[in-house]
């Protein structure tokens, strides 16, 4: 009886300080035994559900780590709707103390174990982005554009959005027939095909996932483009040769904030004074670490940089800063369309791994969700130009005429029939 | 013949040194006794004729304080055009040596003299903007507004760009109609009327101007806005009150980099977490000192920051960065209007003020038009949001759509009848 007083209170002290690390946030804690701990001031918007002492102890030591982990192995349940746990997570855990002792090291040790050298990022990148190609075409649209998509109102499909976001950052950068293209992380080679058969460009596409590279390869022979998207299976530091435009849509969160000077180097060797470009990327409000657990297990040696981080890749070329877009809002909308799609497909990724896989993932896509929802995520796509561009648009009208949205549409129908 | 043989060399040496300083411009230099320097790969875009040994003396010790003092007093006359010439020396300025030890020292103690404390920011203001208001309607627009006007075409007047920019403005903020807008650094009060009259908002405008204030005041009084929008002669450090809106408009460069964390507070204690604003300025690819002789003459106490800078006004407060929008191209286009305007009016000025004031005005114009040109000056517009902002556009569109156009032209109309 004794016992059971003694770690019964021990459970509580234990939720409590779970609770705290939280930043205090709207939701309930209770263990297996009965123990809970609920938000002192309104009703939590859902529960976890703790199985056993040893997950509450992980929880304790590195609530991050150890909740991820604790979630993929179905030793933690969530009662109620997970996406709005995450968005009350978030939103609390930005004004939360420092995170512990042990937390911070792990986080470093692992942000040293997965730099981003030559030979590490083609392990990063292999981790997340070689899974088979099969996994993505279940929940990705049918041109595998795993980024954000534009939507151009919420209502269109995630198709139409892609195609759309293709199209947006085509018209950002004023492509021009005969032009030449770099592309620093291409994906399954969407936009690259894109460029070269809707505005005539020649590209030089550079990837160092082998399977995405590959499947990239085989497009663009079915579609007669091999001739004019060149599709290279190595990393952006080994960039060569000189291009009008460059053009990056989600890699800066894998280049790590140790080498935007280093990239900064890259764009200029790759335009000299006189090109144009555009990034894309995943980023903050300001500076901060990226989830450890998403490091750990989602997307190994990322990063997502405040755009003052960022301003280290233009401002030793004079580069100047035409145009920042903030997408955050459309981020969340194709995370629920890809939610969506995953869970409509959760049985078949189960088949092909496993159901801890299906709980890894849907804790990653439903973070992101909430991230974006809440806004400690945000996407900016930032138009840059060198101090000798003469091909500075006069202002922005260009990307939202009707003529090119007419344009646009019969692109549409080419594209998808 | 010994004496004026050692002279000419120590002249030639002098001359080949302010050739230096100048990063090796494009232009000729000469003094008024024949010697000369020419550039030695290209013919010279403009020459620059030194009247005495005792200006070219300046020029060795301090060349950008000099040129532009002895420009004024009529000690150099420039052959050619004068905006060439400054574009010449912006250009190869940017890659020139480090300045010398008695430029810096000096722009050092400059900088210390007009630091923008509470009295020194009134003291720099009333310098520039207290000049008399027939002035500044020699050469400005009807509406007297003094910031980058926004064209929608290159071939709009200076008057429709800057109501066309007005209207940008508010789009961007998506002002509705009994909403509170706060803005700091009014002006002559175009703004503020503007966003009261065509978008139902009341107004809080600062300014530390009294003549800007005064004539500000009136114009409500005359246009029946004065329960509207209220002309407040005070220091944005000194705003309170909680509004919808934080908007400002060309008052960043005097603020000082000191002082954006100031500046950031300000903004939040007047939107804490939900509200939005804009802030549009003139910047830098990256940082760098302004000009001593611009600080000297014509703005006190300015400084013009990197977007970098800029974050700290931003990143405390867990604000979003929208949209940043880079103008440049229209602050070049609106200098082009205002220094032509500025010389058909130089003899006006020149009884107003004298012929040394005109000549400081032309060359501050000039230089503007040719920073603006080259690309060393850059003016941004970003728009940011709070955390909790609910008024977050879904896209840019709605700034450039018809409906949008329709409804600006008939104001335009109405703004002009």
């Amino acid at each position: 009886m004794r016992t059971s007083l003694i770690f019964s209170s021990i459970d509580k002290w234990l939720l409590q300080r779970v609770h705290d690390a939280t930043g205090g946030a709207q939701i309930r804690l209770a263990l297996n035994n009965g123990n809970g701990f609920s938000p002192p001031r309104a009703a939590p918007v859902a529960s976890v559900l703790i199985c056993d002492r040893r997950t509450l102890a992980r929880l304790f030591f590195d609530p991050e780590v150890g909740f991820g982990d604790a979630y993929a192995e179905g030793h933690i349940q969530v009662e109620g709707n997970l996406v709005a746990l995450l968005e009350a997570a978030h939103l609390s855990m930005s004004s939360a103390q420092a995170s512990s002792w042990y937390s911070r090291l792990a986080s470093h040790w692992l942000e040293r174990a997965q730099a981003n050298t030559l030979r590490g990022s083609r392990k990063n990148i292999h981790h997340h982005y070689d899974l088979t190609t099969d996994f993505y075409k279940l929940w990705l649209d049918p041109q595998l554009v795993y980024t954000c998509a534009y939507f151009p109102s919420p209502s269109v499909t995630l198709e139409e959005a892609q195609l759309a976001k293709l199209d947006h950052v085509c018209r950002k950068l004023q492509l021009q027939p005969g032009e030449t293209v770099v592309e620093a992380g291409c994906g399954w080679g969407a936009l690259g095909l894109y460029m070269a058969k809707h505005y005539g460009v020649s590209v030089k596409a550079f990837n160092i996932s082998r399977e995405q590279i590959l499947f990239a390869r085989q497009r663009a022979k079915e579609e007669g483009l091999s001739d004019r998207v060149e599709f290279i299976e190595d990393d952006y530091r080994n960039i060569s040769g000189r291009f009008d435009v460059f053009v990056s849509v989600g890699m800066l969160e894998h280049v790590g904030a140790d080498h935007y000077a280093e990239l900064g180097s890259v764009i200029h060797r790759s335009l000299g004074k006189s090109g144009r470009g555009l990034l894309h990327f995943i980023g903050r409000n300001y500076q901060r670490s990226f989830s450890a657990w998403a490091r750990k297990r989602i997307f190994p040696g990322s990063y997502l940089p405040a755009l003052r981080e960022v301003m280290r890749i233009f401002e030793p070329w004079d580069f100047s800063v035409l145009d920042v877009e903030n997408l955050r809002l459309h981020y969340a909308k194709t995370l629920e369309h890809w939610l969506d799609r995953f869970e409509r497909s959760a049985c078949r990724v189960s088949e092909m791994f496993d159901s801890r896989f299906v709980r890894t993932w849907r804790l990653y896509l439903s973070g992101a969700l909430a991230g974006f929802r809440v806004g400690t995520l945000q996407l900016f796509q930032i138009v840059f130009a060198g101090p000798d561009c003469q091909r500075i648009p006069w202002t922005r009208a260009h990307l939202y005429t009707d003529e090119q949205s007419a344009k646009q549409e019969s692109q549409w129908i080419h594209a998808t029939s």
